[in-house]
């Protein structure tokens, strides 16, 4: 195991009718900045119930933050909280809106143009405003972590930073507001969270028995469970055990002491930004390709992962190794979520494009040994195609 | 699962030579009480190290905290405290000299008489002093969670006290520094864990699989590493999972949302305060019995147990929880900790000793389900004779 540092100190309130412990999260006197996505709080009742909750608070609303949550939008907001003297920001949504609000907080207070922020990787955030969340989309895991991924919608660019001064205070989990969720994002919140799991977890062993078991548990969980929410909508226990297994995946308990890949986030990333496909359904076209190129040097982890998740102890490690990445890829088939390239009619001239930005953004040496060099993406995309 | 509310703000920093950061962690004004125990912060040299790293830092030493930390002996520090201005606290040792340090922290400020804190378990605590610890003693979990248990002589009384405010700001687990544990203390450390991990785990199912795999993936660990922990007493690796296994078992990872049941530990404080036997030797003559005793409200679970960590799967359910119990006694018994009460010369004499206590203390409904009476307790106490 390596050293490490370990410390998030997000307030988690699980359970169903949570909302109204805001009335004790948010202090009294805050003006508060209430951040959500599109119409889905709105329609849903959520946004009413946050605002029941928030009783006599000043209280002022900022919709439209969009999934890949733009710095254009992003700093209207900021502009708000500095017009209107806020002091306290609440997300309400999923990864994207407390991705957003995690950018808010910090390019607010900053000192400088905000998208230093983004250059520095968070590194030149001295300080944030305090913010919470409520959760309604359970994905990225940003309600209890420290990281957030904005787009720059005139660069074509997804960056990310992290700080330790954008931990949310204090994140409101409530399952059953998951339930009013189009099945898209569902399965997209599935798939996120599985493939968070694997790029801390499917890198090469540094005995580090306690992160490896805690990442098979959740993966075990989301095999076992992911199926079932899309067959049972209305099972509440269901999402109760997704969310969390979500929140937990980004949460540090996982990838802290071992090295981490990241090289399918970059890469889907370009994709995102370049063609507006839903983060999740990118991974999902990389990951199984992916594992392929890069079966020698993970080759330990992916037969433990193929033994311990799917059971998989049959035949020699090549057999082993096909199968583990077959039965990856039909998971998320399973979960209704295409996983070729070409299920999204991408083809070898959207590569070309593909491969451009990767170089215009410096991804030339991705993954936990730098080995993922432009070739290799190559590579990785055209075994995905 | 149970809503729940989880927070955890104490900073881990882990790895060899992580000391040398408490010059970072602890600020450059604090006049600091280093608090430890007996001679070994000593002899090892730890305390050297940590005033080294404190620096110029005005400090002054509270050496004596005793396995089980006395009220009385804490009340002297907290004397210190005020008579020297102290305004951090550093707790160099294991779970005794933690769950010590917290009570000097939140009774150093107390306004009223501190037993109050015990007696109301914590509830009674508004604030509380800052502190960090070096911990040297993989145990108790106590480095990274908010709880603490105290014994008062006069009263031979065990008590217990919970509060947010005292969560360490910092704990620094360097493996390194246990190699020089005895071997006692080493078999107590591993046993002390995977008995905290059974009081959260080994109860009734309530569809919680995160934090059950997460208690499973512990516990596997802990079979795993602790005969290595005996037969390689100088391989760091062993030490450095155990440890953090240990801390996991208790940081409320595996423990929120579940049902908890603490009847062993409760009895077990009894044997302790009576007898002055190890905290893990009372726990591990009390939990084979304990699970056999209660094996029909716990056998889900038991199941579960068995099938999962040990890989017992044959048999009908009582032959399989038989052999369940049968495989964690073994494996107490591995760690060269014996598990029946003649073992330490305790006979039906000392039975009824412990029953008065366990009345006098209102230990009369304990476990996840309140079903351990004053007689189960007996008969617990008679099957582990």
């Amino acid at each position: 195991m390596y050293s490490f540092d370990y410390y998030n100190p997000t307030h988690i309130s699980f359970g169903e009718g949570k909302i109204t412990e805001l009335d004790k999260l948010v202090p009294v006197t805050a003006k508060v900045l209430v951040l959500f996505g599109g119409n889905s709080a709105r329609s849903t009742g959520t946004l009413d119930e946050v605002k029941a909750a928030l009783g006599e608070r000043n209280i002022v609303e900022f919709g439209g933050i969009e999934a890949n949550p733009t710095y254009e939008t992003l700093m209207q907001a900021v502009a708000i909280v500095k017009e209107e003297n806020i002091d306290f920001l609440l997300a309400v949504g999923g990864g994207s809106v407390i991705d957003g609000t995690k950018f808010v907080a910090a390019a607010a207070v900053f000192a400088g143009d905000p998208w230093d922020i983004l250059l520095s990787w968070g590194a030149k955030v001295t300080t944030a405003m305090p913010f919470g969340t409520v959760l309604t989309l359970p994905a990225t895991g940003s309600e209890m972590n420290s990281a957030s991924v904005i787009t720059r919608k005139e660069f074509q660019a997804k960056l990310s930073f992290m700080s330790n001064h954008v931990f949310p205070q204090f994140s409101i989990l409530d399952p059953t507001k998951t339930l009013t969720l189009p099945e898209r994002q569902v399965s997209n919140g599935v798939v996120d969270a599985f493939i968070h799991i694997t790029e801390q977890y499917l890198t090469f062993p540094v005995n580090a028995p306690v992160q490896d078991r805690f990442a098979e548990g959740l993966l075990q969980t989301l095999v076992e469970l992911g199926p079932l929410a899309l067959s049972q909508p209305d099972n509440v226990e269901v999402r109760a055990n997704l969310m969390w297994v979500a929140t937990m995946a980004l949460s540090g308990v996982i990838g802290k002491g071992v090295p981490h890949d990241w090289a399918t986030h970059m890469i889907g990333h370009e994709l995102t930004a370049l063609y507006d496909i839903d983060h999740a359904r990118t991974i999902a076209m990389l990951l199984p390709g992916m594992l392929d190129i890069r079966r020698e040097s993970k080759q330990d982890k992916l037969l433990q992962y193929g033994a311990r998740v799917w059971g998989i102890t049959q035949g020699t490690n090549d057999e082993r190794i096909d199968a583990t990445i077959e039965k990856t890829r039909e998971f998320f088939e399973t979960m209704k979520i295409k996983t070729r390239l070409s299920d999204y009619q991408l083809t070898k001239t959207h590569i070309d494009e593909i491969m451009i930005q990767l170089e215009r953004h410096g991804m030339t040496a991705l993954g936990e040994h730098q080995e993922v060099d432009l070739a290799m993406s190559r590579q990785i995309l055209e075994r995905n195609l």
